[in-house]
């Protein structure tokens, strides 16, 4: 178990090219960026109503989206739906739905998860073991996890929030990256019997992001004492219009499915060839360990591919999918020099 | 005083194409919609990068808005400035700033500030007396007011919030409308000594509501404690990109000032040949104080021209100005058509 007494600090995260240009000044531009698990195949974007971006956003819409959310997800209704400007912001609302205690956050995980309960005044703990979960008054955990797309199945997880409801305590679960499954082991059809929040992103899959869309859905008493907490017109215009058109377009997401798990499919043969073993992950992203990661992550950025590394876990990497084939091409390039480097290296450096 | 025991439930608000449509349901559509503050002439739409929507907003681009804002908005530094998806979303999250003790609000004013200064777990009250605010741990009040237009000159708020310092309380200044002026009054220069929160909205002077954005002036350990609990990629990419360009272009902003000035006496001029005397308001939208407000209100609504008016102040309206030809037109017409019926309406009813 690890004290997380500082975790109120900002965290580093991927995803940010001024970081990576300041990393890698000599990098050819622009950067190839696998450092996030974001789709690189976005929704296709359509020109908005202007009045999307004029007016306040319309009651009515917000509702339209709810219940195409509560659909799309499979969570009991539209009143088991909060809709937020991205998960982001709702996780110290979340983590403030039980009174100060101890949360507990299945680890190694997202580092906001800790960092949004420490500023809800929980005292905050990592721990490595599911069943540690039980004592907390706040569990939360990432499934499946980002980065090494562990999955807890479902029965385990509803057995765990029937104890801590028990006493009332709260399981969060953030299936940020359940669009591309198991769905099976989903938690959003069980939300109603309460002390559950379970988060869904929208910005990954669809490879929108930057429109800021993220939802918490709960029971329906939770849902309204978060959506107090937001307020009116939380959701901006164009985050509704983008929700209601991809969430209730289910061809795309079908079809969107396949070919990330084909994209997948494609990297790991990419990552093999070059003799880098490929330890989990999502169809989003791809989690590799091992001793020459530091190497690996130097070499890929000096080249401009931007993978994620962890401050605390040097060994540890997080690869995202390329997007068009010159990115796939230059993935493949940098992988090859690594590797051709790496065979002249002193085999004690090696290990 | 008035105590606000309830005040947590949802507020009704202008804005609402759905509810004027099921209150007017005969009306003529397209509404007329002058139930807001929000200038109907919104700065010029423009193309976004793609990557607006699909990227994660860009930490160096915020700290761009942020240094423009300050220098807009006449705050010290980029580090006395936290931009949020919307103010509203920001008012809980102030209000949480000070330990839960007495709220005061100014009113009768925006009542959202009411609802989250309950929310953040404080007794509420609302006062009509500037100087009973020196008692609060929690003072609010917005400059220039909305409804009615009050001003509060910048050195009698000074020296309030120089009391409320001394006992450890807040002074929070919605200036929501302030960029039609009167500037001078603002606080947004004064907040570095603490103990001060100005809130500045984007959406209501650059006519872009749907975007969501909005900021909070502060000192720099206050603005961090807000962009804790907002956590990163808080503003939306959109949001990002007019943010910057809007607040930036002074020119827009000079000749949108003297527009709308001259729209407000237009609006003036266009009421009291309807005998209806304006009592109040900014250039963004005017404050009417008359005994037949529930008729005009209804005549209005029938003929699809849209105001706001406040249940729990029957005699009161607020009427936002029109943008296009057909808007003002529209507006004189049942302005007209109000003015001869009363003629005919029997004296005791009218009063």
């Amino acid at each position: 178990m690890k004290l997380l007494g500082g975790a109120i600090a900002a965290v580093d995260h991927g995803g940010s090219l001024g970081r990576a240009s300041a990393l890698f000044p000599h990098a050819p531009q622009p950067f190839v960026d696998l450092s996030t698990g974001i789709n690189p195949h976005s929704y296709p974007l359509f020109d908005l109503p202007a009045t999307a971006q004029s007016r306040l956003p319309e009651e009515g819409r917000l509702r339209e989206l709810a219940e195409i959310a509560a659909s799309t997800y499979g969570a009991p209704s539209a009143a088991h739906v909060a809709a937020a400007p991205g998960t982001q912001i709702l996780l110290p609302r979340v983590a403030s739905l039980v009174r100060s205690g101890k949360a507990l956050v299945l680890g190694p995980t997202y580092a906001e998860h800790a960092r949004a309960a420490a500023i809800a005044g929980h005292a905050v703990a990592e721990v490595d073991n599911f069943d540690a979960l039980a004592e907390a008054d706040l569990a939360v955990l990432v499934n499946p996890n980002n980065p090494d797309g562990r999955i807890i199945e479902r029965d385990r997880l509803l057995g765990l929030a029937t104890r801590l409801r028990s006493r009332g305590g709260l399981l969060v679960v953030d299936e940020a990256f359940m669009d591309v499954g198991p769905t099976e082991q989903s938690l959003a059809g069980d939300v109603g019997a309460g002390g559950i929040v379970v988060l869904r992103s929208f910005g990954k899959f669809f490879g929108l992001a930057g429109i800021r869309l993220g939802f918490a859905l709960a029971d329906p008493v939770t849902v309204e004492r978060l959506e107090a907490q937001l307020g009116p017109w939380a959701v901006a215009g164009p985050a509704l219009e983008y929700g209601i058109r991809a969430l209730a377009d289910a061809e795309w997401q079908a079809a969107m499915r396949q070919r990330l798990a084909a994209d997948t499919e494609r990297l790991d043969a990419l990552l093999r060839k070059s003799g880098v073993p490929v330890a989990g992950g999502t169809n989003l992203f791809r989690y590799l360990s091992l001793a020459e990661a530091p190497t690996l992550f130097s070499a890929l950025g000096e080249r401009g591919v931007l993978v994620r590394h962890f401050a605390d876990r040097p060994q540890v990497l997080r690869v995202g999918l390329p997007g068009s084939d010159e990115e796939w091409h230059r993935l493949e390039a940098a992988l090859a020099a690594w590797a051709s480097r790496r065979g002249d290296a002193p085999k004690e450096i090696v290990r």
